[in-house]
């Protein structure tokens, strides 16, 4: 069950112009990711256009499957080149904005202040990849909903349930009970950490540059990957992936 | 033990122009990767070119590394804007390219056609972290020396051993006795293998859209990291990321 934003009251008329974070909808780029949309969101669609430049085949599957979703098709190459200037876009789906309802049931994804787009998007593929449906933004996120993340994401966006919270504190006081492990310098080896797996998790990751401040020592069971010191860190996208393989694989490894 | 490209010969007075290819020496742009590079590979440093707005304490950092090392500073802010005009950089260093000597007794990383600077560097960051220092690059690669590689590394590059060459056959006939693992979508899971860790190991990853042709299936032992079927595939920095965390913790793992 996704919550959605309003549509504008006009939207099967108005003037598409370039994204900006305040719009109530955004826009995903590219026949392929706009077949992920309708395929899992259809309801947060309200408009395709498509370049007359899209491949008949091209055209035809996404005609098969609007048409079962019900979702109308135009042709409009200005609205394309005005949406997507610098590359070779042939669809574009203009979806409103949505956001999902906290599960205390499911493992969570947990991002501080992820600040890259590709990034953000990244480790939302990931997390599809491994079966972490909520992935929980907190503080100044990226913006979730921006057309670069969108790709970045290949359209796993439309598989997830987004949380947005505008603390830790607010987001532990609807988590319900589970067992926090934040990926930091500081924490203990993850490699040597039985997990539980008896209760829901929350994979907590930092910002790219600054990590998770100290306060989350205090949270949960604090975990580090373990590497040389060739380099001081991991890339986030990386430590997000490696964290969410080994829980995904955690009760075979144990 | 690196081999190094030749010096221009007019070196210390070459007017510097943005990079090219074709150049037999590069530039590392930022006042940490420099360090990285005076730290790790000063042979194959021939200029250190800061600005004007560098910091007190950067450039007594620096000032004191480049003096051990031998190494000649000037500052110029033309040049580093020449050199990087969108951003804001202290410190530029000027070095040779680099080629390692291929060592049989060490597990490598092969990267079959990697197509992404970002990914490419972002791979070798991964490498040094998890002690693959043998980095091999196969085909159409990345430009391993672009500025764009060398920034995504974060300076891990002059931590590694890169070796080029034409074809998998002619890495193969270089490489000595080992066992090979091609992280394909076809390959058996990755996570019930148990590797075989009594000889040296090199795992093969494609190119970020095609990945690895079926011609691997004949090679070593193919593996795919398990997920879900919510998405077609890893980004390949994840993927790299992932199997080189399995493998350096295999031993405790099985």
């Amino acid at each position: 069950m996704m919550r959605y934003k309003d549509r504008p009251e006009n939207y099967k008329e108005m003037r598409l112009s370039p994204y900006k974070k305040e719009f109530q909808y955004s826009y995903v780029l590219g026949l392929f990711p706009v077949i992920e949309l309708i395929d899992n969101l259809p309801e947060a669609i309200f408009r395709i256009v498509t370049s007359s430049k899209l491949s008949d085949s091209g055209r035809a599957v996404l005609a098969e499957k609007a048409k079962e979703a019900g979702i109308a098709i135009s042709t409009d190459d200005r609205t394309i080149e005005r949406l997507s200037p610098k590359e070779n876009t042939f669809a574009v789906g203009v979806f409103r904005k949505f956001e999902g309802n906290i599960d205390p049931a499911k493992n969570h994804v947990v991002l501080v202040d992820p600040a890259d787009k590709g990034n953000l998007g990244n480790i939302v593929r990931t997390s599809v990849a491994f079966n972490f449906s909520q992935i929980v933004m907190i503080g100044r996120s990226a913006d979730f909903f921006d057309p670069h993340t969108v790709r970045a994401s290949m359209g796993a966006v439309f598989h997830v349930s987004p949380l947005f919270f505008r603390s830790f504190d607010e987001y532990a006081a609807a988590a319900g009970s589970r067992t926090y492990y934040p990926f930091m310098l500081k924490g203990s080896p993850m490699e040597s950490e039985r997990p539980d797996i008896s209760s829901p998790c929350s994979l907590i990751f930092g910002n790219e540059s600054s990590g998770l401040d100290d306060s989350f020592l205090n949270v949960g069971k604090p975990l580090r990957i373990t590497h040389g010191s060739g380099v001081d860190s991991l890339n986030l996208t990386v430590a997000a992936g490696i964290g969410m393989h080994w829980f995904s694989h955690a009760k075979n490894i144990f």
